[in-house]
């Protein structure tokens, strides 16, 4: 006891009338930690810094946690892949905490075609299957590699990449992203799924105008 | 077309069906992208990060174009030179984007008086005219440099700065700043054109009561 | 006057008639200066950044003033210490500004519980009596010392910290903190004031149940 | 032809000349992009934000793979649990770019004992096995969640949080980290390793010296 | 006199020896302030933060100062437009500043090809002539819009965008970017300008082999 | 026991044996937390995020703790005032860590003249003595108050502010700013203490060539 004069347990019930004056007086330190976290309200307005804050008296622990990675994306489409974010637009316990994750599933043959995250680094990490994975740096340089199970490659912002399906069975991966909100630009998409004039598309990016009418047709694009 | 398989542009009407699933599933990607920029509502709630986002249906190219620094600032005043900024308060596309831009015109024997930016780094573009400009770094050293048309000079954040027009035509100069709200702070007007009293003045800046109230005088200050 | 043309004092009128072309040109600069800070509106929704801000007309120096540090803060309790902070949820000024302060007061015997600040690095300053002050690192080295009127120490962000007078005498000291909400985590707080279940307490500290038990009983924890 | 000018292929040589001059200018550009990356260079000079950058003309994708994680971290320990982090340190291309990720084993019974990662979000994902996870935010509050194979769950920065199998078959999880070094900070080690004097830590955590002494024996501390 | 007793002009020859106290108090403050800049020294090692700083006792006005931007770049090329970057590789003094610029020049049928900054917001300002620009959102909405002399345009970061001279005369326009060092990807580089396989390209773009081969074989790339 | 299966206390020897292997795997995890501080070696490169970090195996606690404010600064000057930093450059522990202190001593009549911080959030805490304080806001705004012993204010970042011992007492007062380094530009040393040519001071400010002339003469600067 004399090594711990503080605690004094031996004289409890005096003791717990003392605690109430330092839980108090901590409770107001306290008031300020509802920053721990800012769980999204969709409905309030949005700033730069992310979604609002719901109000936390109304948080629970299932805000913090997300069940719609647990199934596997549909792969019957074109390019035999299914992709599931987890970002903070569906899981509202992300916001303001900087990362965020995604689970995709390739078919055999299966791709996730090229693209960028403007906003984020990315880590994959190949939980089944053989994927082929790369990016390209801003001097062109490819960087190439064939991962196999258990590997993680990282990705750094903003630059392209993509992966295909590397072997004749399915891959499960998954991704980490340094950003609740990464963002996500696939060069198609960018350029035949919309209505930007095929004359610009032809003069900005060399590609013919065949070629470009061709894949805006194929993938709902016009003019 | 074996080098292609996930193409396969001859059975377009079969692949169209599939393109259906595969938008399904990246719309839900998007749907987390409107944070691609936050445009400005300037009728909501502020917050450190700027101003809440307009909501991103509403949003076209025009939030993100600013016609105002295309015309010349009148010069027909004390200081014979024109300001005009760019910065969120003009340009709701720059909100949360941390860079704006201002266009300054500098008659002969026009100036930029004294003052400082606490929130950015500057930079200078000279577009015609002759410009000597200066900052002041915290030991007091002076870097001094007469700039002619083309040149382009940086200014360390929140450190004291001018310029002049050091030629015998008018000046037209571009600043750019790395935040999109970047504050000025102009020396005569800081000290002189509010009621701080002079005596205050007199005592944390050495200038004599004199001075200060000429220039109180001058610029609208009292006390 | 050769040396000064932009001044031409002894034209005052002339000049008085022209600073109204200037004011004009810099009032809408100014307008863009709300954001040389963001008093908390505690009203209004909150984001990652912080708090809303105070419409700035509404704003005085007494936003930017807190006098709650004037007192002691009350020792008579179970840790005879007194915590006063003044963070941003009880100083609106400090809202988006990334700072915060606080006094604790230590009786003889006083103690600052094991504690980490999930938000701040901390200094302390002891202007009062003497204390020992220690904090643990990632490798679970100590850093230990007793620190004398006007010493001061800094503790890395996050890290397990503690303080003890270490002497018979009152201590007065203040900590500042490199966020407006630093957060604070007591770990006998953590650990025995909630209905976090004694076993797996006991499973994931390596203490005994009895001992889980006694401090639960005690500080105010169930299960 | 007349939709695309620019392209022109059909005049080929010509163009290829051309190109030279284009990749000229570019190239120039492209000097400035090493910084896409900073693979870590483990024997420069650190700083603040990280490792000093390997030569880029040194870096091959290899850097930025990592193996480590593909094998099952040994459980034969005292939490029935093997840890394998593929950090910084251990990863050099995470360096700058602010994300991490670690493999956690835990055999029947194995536990994630106690800590905080005093840098980063953490973002838990079930591969295999049932987990039971746990965070205690700054007002004492527990957040505790059952997560089976596929969910996830995100832990605020800085927060105690902990995990135990909570099933009969082993588990392995994955945990990414918004920090290519987000520190680890486990409770038992900090206070129970090291030669943190005993009546140190009974005076601030209130735990008694009989248990204090135990554990210290147990984990190697003194004092 | 009554009113300035801190100034007290008329006993100058005691008060300068009084500065000389004075001055040595603020020299130690100033020893600080080295940091105003970091102006980059090539040589040295580089850390994710950007160059080491050059010593603050050989920095002159001129490592703030750049001219490479006077003279047009040459737009004898298959763009017709010549680019002439302003970053921190070039102009050592916006090391750290987060903010650079660049020049670009469009002859009559330009072309700025589509690219992206992958860590940089940009504005771009026309200074001679017509531009059409763009950029496409992560929606793949097409923001599209002609821009005259003095307009201005922001360009969120990460997103793809383009520009082309939209008129029948030359085009000066210059670009202010948010980071010191924006980096740049070009489309038909990234993709045609290395020796990523022909195969992996089709896979993941939807572009047809043969466009790719007539490009590859158009830029330099090879496999 | 059966509560507590993780411990078993009474297998002493057996579990410390197997302590190893888990102290093996945590050392691999602890190697990568020397990041928990990044104390300045002065000797090595600088870089934009500061000095280069100690070798950790050479840090003492003796690095987090300054003594250097124990004494009051010598008020024997002009300004009747002392200042003393402890900023990174006097207190290495502080490298990295974004927060830093100072003391400031004024006798009866004591000013701490307009001066800005243009990398700092300031707070100022009164020990002794009564302090009139005041902040101009980017609107030309002044915010002025009387502080007694006790009390706080914030100044938000960048702006011009100042302080004057208001009573006739000596005053002690701390000032904790956001930064390990926040810079000071003390507006008459910037001014008048340099070489920078008194039109150019005149044309700037709109001082007579006269008051600044008196004023280079008193403070030591030239042209």
């Amino acid at each position: 006891m004399s090594l711990c004069p503080a605690l004094a347990i031996s004289r409890v019930q005096k003791l717990q009338m003392e605690v109430r004056f330092w839980m108090n007086i901590l409770s107001r330190v306290q008031l300020a930690n509802y920053a721990d976290f800012c769980v999204a309200d969709y409905a309030a307005p949005q700033s730069p810094a992310g979604y609002s804050c719901k109000n936390p008296a109304n948080v629970t622990v299932d805000d913090f946690v997300y069940t719609g990675l647990e199934v596997a994306g549909n792969t019957s489409n074109i390019i035999k892949a299914g992709l599931k974010p987890a970002f903070v637009s569906q899981f509202p316990g992300l916001n303001g905490l900087g990362l965020s994750l995604a689970r995709a599933d390739l078919a055999v043959g299966g791709v996730l075609p090229l693209h960028t995250h403007q906003r984020a680094t990315e880590i994959i990490l190949i939980v089944e299957g053989t994927v082929v994975a790369g990016f390209i740096d801003s001097n062109n340089k490819v960087y190439l590699k064939t991962l196999k199970k258990g590997d993680i490659m990282v990705l750094p912002p903003g630059l392209f990449h993509f992966q295909v399906n590397g072997g004749d069975t399915p891959v499960l991966e998954f991704a980490a992203f340094s950003s609740a909100n990464p963002g996500v630009q696939i060069l198609e998409n960018s350029l035949f799924q919309n209505d930007l004039p095929t004359e610009l598309i032809a003069q900005t990016t060399f590609l013919e105008a065949a070629q470009i009418k061709k894949l805006k047709g194929f993938l709902g694009g016009t003019n």
